[in-house]
Formats: C-alpha cells, structure tokens, sequence
C-alpha cells in the first residue's frame, strides 16, 4: 500500500495525465449558475487514516456539493432517528435517472434509496423535524465544517437561489411523496432546505478530510471524536458503492471498485475503507451525469494504487 | 482477523444458533424437483486463502447450483471473449425481479447484467460460440471441476430435465432477445446449456472451494494456478456486489458487506477478498428468491468475523 | 328510435330497477369534502336534440362536476388555440389510472390526452393564456351557463378550498410538466383555475343540457346558436369514447357504446350523436374511479333504448 | 347518406387525389416477404348493406390479412366460448406498441386486449381448443370464406413460412403468457395457427365483403344468414375503435371516427354500423405500423360521405 510521498507523486502523475483531456464533456446546465464554471477545472485531494491530507490541480477552489451533500445529510439523519429512516427509503439502486418519478409510482411514494433525489428529499424532510429550516441548514453546515475541520465553510447564496428557482422536477417528487404520506413538511420548506444544502460550497481538500470518518470507521482524525459507529459508516460505504453514482453506480464498482458519491457541479468524494477517503473536481459531466474526468481519474489512482475493495 | 480453529468455532456457534429458525421461509417451487428438498437443511464452509476448509453442518451435502452457477459461467465466457462481452450485456442492477422481461424491452435486448436471467442467458450464448452443446456444458462442469479440485462434480439430470420442461420465462426471454439480435444460437440450445449448467451439483466444501479464486485475485490455490487476472477477478466481485443479489443486491450490500452470489435452491457463495470464499446452503427463501437462511448466516458471519469489505 | 314519454318511462325504469342497489361502492375521499356526498343518491337525466328535457330521481341535486368539466375546458381551449393544443397533449388512451406521473416520463411532460389529470391541467394552462386566473374561472363558469341555459350555475367554495389543501398529485403532475416546458404559467395560477374548474357545481338537468351541443354538431338548442363545427363536435366525442373513462374507456365502449366523460363525484355525461346527452350521478365508486350505479344505468339505458353508437 | 354510384364516384376521386402520394412510408420488412410488396399499390373496396360492392384500383390484388385476421378469429372465439373469453383477456387500449410485452409483466400474463399480438395468440390458444392446429386453420379459413362469399379464398404458403421463421417476438410473447399459465397448448401449435391466419390473401372486395356482418348487426347479406348477434357485433365494433390501431387507435378514432382494424401489410377495414364496411389496401407505412396512405384515404372518405359515427 502506498504511503506519504508516493500518494503526492501518485496524485500529480494523474493529474497531468488527465490535463490534456480537460474540456470533453458537458458542464450541467438545468441550473444557470453551474453552467458558467469553467469546465477545465481539475482539483484533485487525498485525506489518509493516519492524518495526511495530499493535493493538486484546483484542489484549494471551492465548488458547491449538489449530490455529494447527500452522503452527510444521510447520516446526519441517520444520527437521529437511526434505521427508522428505512421504513421511508429504501436501500437498492434504482435502474433508473436520478430523478425519475417512475419508480415512486410504482413504490407507492418510497424511494429506492437515499442518494436519488427523490430520497434525498425524505432525508432532509426527517432532518427538519422539530427544527425550523434555518436551523436545520445550520446543523448540516455545522456537520461540515466539524468533519471537514474548518469553519469558513459556506453555502453559495447564488447558487441557491439558481436552485430554488429551477427545481421544477425535485418539487414534483416532493409533491408526489407529499401524496402518500412520506413527506411531513410543507415542501417549500424541504425543497428550501435541499437547495441550500446542495449549494454548500467546499474545496477537494476540504470535502477529502470531511468525507475521512466513513474510511476509519466513524472517527474525525483531527478531532480525535467519533460521528457514527463502525457498522454505520460501513452501511454508508455500501450504499455508496451500490447506489452513489446513480445509474452508473454498477459500472463504477466494476472499474473503479470504491464507495462513491457524485454531484452534477462535477465533484466526487470516494472512500478506500481504513485508508483514506478522495475528492476530485472536475466540472464536466459525462452521460451519467457524473464527472467525466473525475471518474477518471479515480479509476486511475485506485488501479494505480491497488485501493480496489474487492 | 481471526485464522484456523476460531473460524470453525465461529461457524459452528453460527449454525447452533440458526438452526432453531430452519423452516421459516418458502423453498422454490417453480421447478418440481426444487420442491422436494427438505428446508430444514443448513450446511456452512468456509475456504481460506491459505488452503484451509472449514465446515459444519450439511456441508458435505450436494444441492444443484442454479443462479450460483452464472458466476463460473461468467468467468469462463470473459476467459473465451474478454471484454467484448459487454457490448451485449451490462453492468448495472436492474432494479427488477430476476426474470422480469421489460427493461429488456425498454432497453433494447441488452440485458441490464450477466447475473439476472437473461444476461446469464446471453453469457451461454456466448458459451456456445464454435462448440456444440454437449461440448459447452463439459467445458463449464471441467472449469468446476478444476477450480473446485474434485473430479466427481456432475450434472443432476433429473433437475435438468425439470427445469427445460418448466422454463417457460426463459424461453421468452431468449426469444425475446434473439428479435433483437442478441442470441446468436437456436434458443432451444441456449436453453439446453443453461439449464445443465443450474443442474450441476455441489456441496458446500466444493462450491466455498471452487470460489476461492475470486478472493485470491484470480489463484487457484490447491493448483498453484491462475484462471483470471487479478483485475478481472476484483470486477466479477464488484459485479456480485452490485447485482449478484438481484433485486436485493442493495440490502445485501448494506447487511453483509460481501460480494456474493445465490441462486433458488438456497445455495450462496460469498467472497471476502484476500481473506476467503464462503458457501452456505439452505433452500427455504425469503421474499427475494434468496436463501433466508443462509443470507442471516452470512450477515452474521461477516459481522462477527469483521469481514466486511466497507 | 324511443322519443318523448318513452324516455321519460324508460329512465324511471332504470331508476327504480337500480334503487336497490345503491350504496355499493365506495365514495371518493381523497378530498374530505367528496367523502360526505350520501352515496345512496341517483340522479338521471336526458337532453333530446329535439328540446325535450326528461329527469327523474335525484336529477335536481347540484353535485361538483369534477373531471367532467375537462370536457368543457377542452372545449373551451380548442375555441381558443385550435389544434395547436395538440403539440401540447396527445390524443391517445393512456392504459394508466387518471393520475399517473409515469407516462409523463416516458414521453417527456406531453399528457397522453386531455382528459387524464396531466392532460386537463395543460388545457387549464392554455386557458390562462392572456387571463387572469378570476378571469379564467369566470370564462369557464360563463360557457358552461351559456350551454346549460342557466345562470345560477356556480362553484361550490368548500369543494374548491378543499381540492386545493389536498392536490399534491395534481402539484406534482403540474411542476413535472414545468420542467418540461409544458406548463406556462405559475403552478400555483394553474392549479387554481382547475381546483375551481372541478368545483363547479349541476345538477343531472343542467348537465344533461350543457352537453347537448356534442349530440347536435355543436350547435345549442334552447340558445339557437352554434359553439364549436360539426367535426369538433365529433372529435371531442371520439375523444370521450376513446378516453373518458380512463383507464376503463375500453371498457365502456365495450359494454355501453357511448361517448362519456366520467367524475370523482359520481357524476357521469354521456353522448347520443344526433339524439341525445345524457347525465347520470350516483356517487359511489368503483375500482376504476367511475360511478359505480351511474355506469350500470348508461349501460341499461343505452341497451334497452338501441343508443349504442356502434 | 350516399348511395350507389356516388359511392363509387367518391371512392374513385378520393383514389385519384391520393395516387400522387404513393410511395411515401415505408412496407414493413420485419417479414422478408412483405418487403418485397409494390408500396404504390391502392386498393379501396366498399361493400354496402343492401348487398352493393364498390372498388377502385388495385382492390382486386391480394394480400396477406396479418392483423386484420385478429377481428374474425376474436369473433369466432367468442363463438365458440362465449364472453368466458374475458377472463383470459381484456379490453382496455394498452398504450404501448403491438408487439409489446412490459405490460403482460405488470399483469400476469393478460393481455390488454385481443387485437394486440399477446392477445390475439390467446384468442389463437382459445380456437385450438378440441381441435388439430390443422383444423383450427381450416376452421378460420371456412369462416373468412364464408363471410366472404368466395371460396377461393386461400392462404399464402410462402408468407406463412416466412412468418413461422422471423416470429421471435411472438414467440416470446406466447412463451410469457405460458409461464403465466394463460396459454394452454404447445407455443409452436399456436404460433403455426397464428402465421398461418396472418397469411390468408384476400383482395379489398373479399375483405369489404367479408366484414360487412359487423355493419348489418350479425347478418351475412349475401348469404341471408346471422354470424353473430347484433349486441356481439356492436362490441366487436367498440373494441376496433377503441384498440384497432394498436397505440393509434385514439387518434384515427379522432380523425377517422369509425371502428377499424389495420394489418402490417398496409391492409384496413373499417365499419359504418348500419351502413357498410370499407376494405383499403396500401403497404408502406406510418410510425405506428398502420397503412400511411390507408388511413389518410378512410379520414378522407369518411369525412366526405359524413360517415363518422360521432
């Protein structure tokens, strides 16, 4: 297993390799303020169990979540009504777009599972009980900023309010489980919350050390604290392995072999359990709708580095 | 990570604890002979990567490997084609029973994976290629034969015959695909293969035996031979992981933490990389089609055991 | 062909051959104010071509017309845009139940006709085009006291309150098409001018009058004036055969012959090209959605009186 | 209503004002022997009930039924086992394509309604019943003769072959409803009935002649003799409007307005109830797989003669 310097040139070696390619794909576009980033972004992070944290390329510029949020706001949620929560969302992967309604239909109004939109709107629905909106954005970014070990983290206001003005689909999934009884609150407010939460704004080496306590088994390295018991961040790995990339979370395991979570901003956060936890950037999708080079280069770096779990 | 005799120990307190429960569960009754095999069975082995065989129970008990077969099926065709195979079949769950015909429909004939029905049955097609029937079904019970290390595996004819009078969804989907291209060879010689190939029968030692390969990175470790690259063995886990459950891959994943395959007659084969192959059997099912049973074991096993790939 | 007193005896017939019967059947409740309607009432009533009005039972009891104002709006909307409505929404059954989000995916955000809930909210989006949303509910209002000869018709402000607190589907239905660009006007305007739309309140009587123009090549008898062509007339028709009942048209056709719009309320309004229209309500339900004992008394009347157009 | 030689003189201009546009859509080629048809070919045949019969072009040409044959095996299968047939098909437009199968997964094995493929290869299950598949084929062919009036009247050896070669889809479709128990005879007796009814060549005078019975209420003018009752025939016409044209049937009822039923090899009939029964033949097609020129020439006359039943 590589260790220390061998990850830094490990890391610069894929960079470079994958400058070159920078520009294909498609930077999303449904929200007008993603569209304007520049799709020749490549930021590159490795936070390791024993402390380190490894970067290159845009790794100190911040980008906003979208998707990646979902891994926090799960087991935020999951910290507080523990596996109640799988009685309103399931655990297999979907078959089908991240935001297809069709599967609800036929499901009766419960998700497949936590990382399609539609799931994650039932997270954020169960973290605003008994809190006001404004409170509960605060909580996921206090988690943030706790496992992630800095407090300038922010939400990007912009970027919200893009959101919440374009979320036609996620506020027709809202409604939709509001129907069968699997939304509680008003959606406004969820959908209000969902938007702010997707638009937390975060750099590679930021979200590399946030996303560590899934690799050590629920501990905060630099907080010497723990979030969530071993067996928890297990079940979160594998939710991500089998479910985290939508519907191309299958082809992920097979070349890639790690828990994965990607957003539409073209970030993506993988777990090598009890090694180290990676984020890389880059803005332009493929088919998907998950990085194009970001899927990439982690393909490289985990065959490169024999990080595979299988 | 526990060696040698804490591994039987831990498979015999597993087994007294379950056997209370046997019964519970519904064995499969769409092919007669399945019908009559008595539920309250539970045999339990275990193969280490160091050559050691543990077991208890009806171990030693042969039971026909049904869907468990798609696995070696799926080596051997990868060995024969590589990766051109996944031009005609995918790699991602389905999100569907394991016979359900209408992605196929939605999505062209090319089936969603190799694990579900009709992506095994475009597995032996790919089998067929240059070889007669006869002669493809002894390629798959040598290939058996050989990364089991026992020559008297054979074929249950009674279970073969069975099966080619009862598979009526079969033969739809076969014909189902060959409208579309995607089976090359008469249906009723595909069919003819596949069902002897889910006839071969096994016990528990033979089939946690034959596994190992997978979690030796490709070794056949009482040979001293290879059958697959390291790469590819990594992948067919990811596979087995993401779709080897059917419809239930995800819970799996989550409960288990195991790459894994089972199939109707209540056999399972899990993989637990570097470490060991698993082999459980019991042929009461839960809801999904997979052994009830045997999916508590494993997940107990895994847990107890620290097995767990998250 | 029966005329004049033979009408009148004939549905009396019916009545009383159907009197024991009701309470069969389950009175819409997903709107709380629906779900107070005594289910024991039986309205009947015919509108000849020639001037006549018969009535008998309840035919004098206002009821919420429901989805059997969509035919009016259509109407309405095609006076307005003429066949360009058809970019906007199709023409075809849609072998799913009246609220079904699933089609809508498939065929990105086009309703599969104008009378399943999709379909109506894009003809109530059409008929804001240039209005205020008090302006619209005032033109429906208006043309529906033009074809009935009665200018006490009015919306029932509980009903419309109480559809308004409880359509999470219809929001959904809505913002899916938003998404898609197939709806053009704020959510909330659309979905107020429908709640109101459905709220409208008639009797059997001024039912049986309002539709009158669909059995005379558009022309309203008591006003002498014209409302839509001959062909539109029977387009709309074909269109209440084809898909009036949902996802039990076929049915229908099968059973009674008619063109029929069918309502939640129990509410029924079936054609008789160059003879009659026909308006039935009985609010008890069957598992389709349609008027339980409304839908035996059309099938009676037109049996016994030749009116099956077929 | 026109009559006699202004029947003739319509369908005459109506041919000539189409002739210019043949050759547009394109002859189906799933079949090779339908590939190799003329697609400028034109016949249109009207038979009248008081025992006229009026053509023009090319209505003295055969060709093969295909799914046109599906309206006379439905009427000799409800012949033979009476309104019983329901339970083991249904009558409800599909919303999908002929030959789809998803909607035989969501409803066990029963086809929406007989003239799609699953449902007609049930009606073909249904004939068999008691007979040699020889004699069910000779029982159809009896019936179309008879009907008919012409005992010459035969079946296309080399397209039934041909048919019997390329049917996978059907195949599978047969084999799907077998696993769901709702076929009862071996899948290869009731394909080979099934291609060979597709196979009967008919010209536009014979098949005008010979669905004539569906317009005169059950009565074979020529032969002064009932088929079926006037209740039966009126709901055979309702379920040609209502499925006739696979997922077209809503907008030909639109635009058309008369009960019908279209074949791949671009033949139609049509019903006016009480008034006649019209044959058109035209090979190349529309996206829907019903006859592109067939249909505009049944819009065409229907509308000119006023023939619509709305």
């Amino acid at each position: 297993m590589i260790e220390g310097d061998e990850i830094q040139e490990l890391i610069e070696a894929v960079h470079e390799e994958f400058v070159p390619l920078l520009g294909e794909g498609k930077v999303a576009d449904y929200i007008p303020e993603l569209a304007k980033v520049d799709p020749r972004k490549l930021g590159i992070a490795v936070a390791t169990t024993d402390g380190g944290v490894y970067s290159t390329g845009d790794a100190a510029e911040a980008f906003t979540l979208q998707s990646v949020s979902k891994v926090f706001a799960l087991t935020l949620a999951l910290g507080k009504v523990g596996d109640g929560l799988w009685r309103r969302v399931g655990r297999e992967p979907s078959g089908t777009p991240f935001d297809s309604i069709i599967q609800l239909e036929h499901e009766k109004g419960i998700p497949r599972n936590p990382f399609i939109n539609a799931g994650a709107l039932v997270v954020t629905d169960v973290l605003l009980s008994g809190y006001q909106p404004r409170e509960t954005i605060g909580q996921i970014l206090e988690f943030l900023r706790f496992v992630a070990g800095d407090d300038t983290i922010a939400i990007d206001p912009v970027v919200a309010r893009s959101e919440t003005e374009h979320g036609y689909r996620n506020r027709a999934l809202a409604n939709f489980m509001l129907g069968f009884g699997n939304i509680e609150h008003a959606v406004d407010l969820v959908l209000g919350v969902y938007f702010h939460q997707c638009a937390i704004a975060m750099n590679c080496r930021q979200l590399a050390t946030a996303g560590l306590f899934l690799a050590t088994g629920g501990r905060v390295v630099h907080r010497d604290a723990g979030v969530v018991s071993q067996i928890r961040a297990r079940r979160i790995n594998a939710l991500m392995l089998t479910c985290g990339q939508y519907d191309g979370s299958g082809d992920f395991a097979f070349r890639v072999g790690l828990p994965s979570k990607s957003g539409v901003s073209g970030g993506m956060l993988a777990i090598v359990p009890k090694v180290a936890s990676i984020a890389v950037w880059s803005p332009a999708l493929n088919r998907e709708g998950n990085s194009l080079i970001g899927s990439l280069v982690l393909e490289r770096l985990a065959n490169r580095a024999g990080w595979s779990i299988f």
